[in-house]
């Protein structure tokens, strides 16, 4: 398809596939004179994932190179495209040379918990260090949350089971695009899901009131 | 306590601390002089709290206010604390007037989801159109995480049982604080493991590689 057209299925603004080309998150189309050129349709997923990683992960645009180079890399096997995308989004964890009390015993938990479930998780991912900065926070703040953290692992481990099985059969950028969309948007699903059942257990634990709560809406 | 041991114990710079006396966040210490008072451990947790929900909740002061104010009335039930902790950490939902295709389509899904759950939440609440927001997002942009949505929601109600039963046999001001923070740091726990626990369940079905994720973060 022509420039027009690529720009009409991906919904993508022929100003923005140009700039997204130079900037080489595009892979060239295939030349078909001095100032045309052909693409395809992965091409329009390829804008897809882009957009996905702006728009809806937050990303930026050196983050989304990152991811890409990743995905366009032949060295990565798929747990590493896993953890490439993954790290992109997460948020910065503890300080490494924070040598703190509360650091270390948050550092210390997070091993335990990690150890404890049998998890196959490298000590020094990003995803590790960004676990151990909520429970430092947590275990400052409300450390009651903390009690659970068992029970919770192990229902979350479920809800990883589940997350992980959507790869199958996909293609390799729509693994990609999978892993970041599922991320951000099920990190979302996941909160606004956990507000809706704790109102019914808590309307079955200590009452309906439905009247009462909306006069202080 | 003064109020430079105040800042010392809390962590919160005694500009800061003015700043919220000023704003209503902070209750006012007891007047020892015309210019001194003294502040108690209360103001240290209500500190931490105010705290938590800026910093690891990401509210505005505005947020803040209203969630303090509900914590301070005397006139809400427990049930209703939740509520309006809750709303306040909740993003906004669906347009009411929004009467497009996919906005009705995602009302019919959330409404399905809490009918064949069995779950006790009026239907025009906050957080349920906040769900129904984030399912139509899902829905256009990346409809795969939609498919297992009752299984998810069984494992969520399941972590809402382990939140609510947090509750037993606190004090209501305990109880209050546990919601609040437990609302938001209890995202950011769930977000965290769930990374982890999803690095682990790809590496258990693509293969684990830790040397090459390394070599290229």
């Amino acid at each position: 398809m022509r420039m027009a057209e690529l720009s009409r299925e991906s919904g993508v603004p022929v100003a923005t596939i140009k700039f997204y080309l130079r900037e080489g998150l595009l892979p060239p189309g295939e030349r078909t004179s001095p100032n045309q050129a052909r693409y395809s349709q992965a091409h329009v997923r390829r804008l897809r994932l882009i957009r996905a990683m702006l728009d809806v992960g937050g990303l930026s645009l050196a983050q989304v190179t990152r991811v890409l180079a990743a995905v366009d890399s032949d060295e990565l096997g798929q747990h590493d495209i896993f953890g490439v995308a993954q790290e992109t989004v997460t948020q910065p964890g503890l300080d490494p040379d924070d040598d703190s009390e509360s650091a270390n015993a948050a550092r210390e938990r997070v091993r335990k918990l990690i150890a404890d479930h049998g998890w196959l998780v490298p000590l020094d991912s990003p995803v590790v260090g960004a676990l151990a900065k909520v429970v430092a926070t947590i275990a400052e703040l409300e450390p009651v949350l903390l009690e659970q953290i068992d029970d919770r692992a192990d229902l979350i481990g479920r809800i990883a089971d589940l997350d992980v099985s959507l790869l199958d059969g996909k293609s390799l950028e729509q693994q990609v695009e999978i892993v970041v969309a599922g991320t951000v948007l099920g990190d979302a699903l996941m909160s606004a899901m956990r507000r809706v059942a704790q109102i019914d257990r808590s309307a079955r634990r200590f009452g309906y009131s439905g009247d009462k709560a909306s006069k202080h809406r």
